[in-house]
């Protein structure tokens, strides 16, 4: 089952300048950051509470990161939201028997080393949703 | 300071059917209903975790959410995510000195008889952020 929020995907058009306009709201002092190549994106995260606020900047325009910027007239905004399970696969095979839309139909390698999965925003009243299953 | 993420507000364009939908993957039991007539919208909620997904159906175009799925052609999709803290009013005025835009300068009643404030989304990168200070 799901069990918490684990992230929240926000994309940026300048990173630095993002985390910087964090850090004076949520008083981090911890960033975690990561180039996510084959998603072309670089990744800037910290905590708030238990959960992570991910910072998302497109590398390249033809990623999804990029693509997301461009139909939102070149802003950047709320992407998506990322949720906790203890095992992904079997999320994915509940959730799509129950008829909920797939972008990935089986687990796949994320940022934080951590296997994830997107369901279709055409199947969740048009929110990009992820599961996730942290590395043991 | 603030202290976790309370909840995320998500626009939808059928309330009972959003309802159902997220009751299929996230599996809640429970429902909280609430209307608030001076946002023009009616709330359902449901828990995941320690947080809540707050679902809001605009009860008129020319309130706050029929005016984001207006602008969102016509659609639904994510709209803010609210963070916790002990003092509304103190959050406030230290992220305005630090030069964040807000929207509300003072605390005022929300939903779940919440304290609660919006900054401005052109300060904080496109993202519309709530800050709410529970009932004690």
């Amino acid at each position: 089952m799901i069990k918490s929020i684990n992230h929240i995907g926000i994309a940026v058009t300048n990173l630095e300048e993002a985390i910087e306009t964090f850090r004076k709201i949520f008083q981090f002092t911890e960033v975690h950051r990561e180039d996510v190549p084959d998603q072309k994106i670089k990744v800037a995260s910290f905590k708030v509470g238990d959960m992570l606020i991910e910072l998302t900047y497109s590398t390249s325009p033809d990623g999804p990161i990029g693509k997301f910027i461009e139909k939102n007239g070149g802003k950047g905004g709320l992407h998506h939201i990322a949720f906790e399970s203890d095992n992904v696969g079997e999320e994915l095979k509940r959730i799509e028997a129950e008829g909920i839309a797939l972008v990935d139909k089986a687990p796949r390698q994320g940022a934080h080393e951590m296997m994830i999965a997107f369901m279709h925003p055409k199947s969740t009243a048009g929110v990009l949703m992820e599961i996730c299953q942290p590395k043991n």
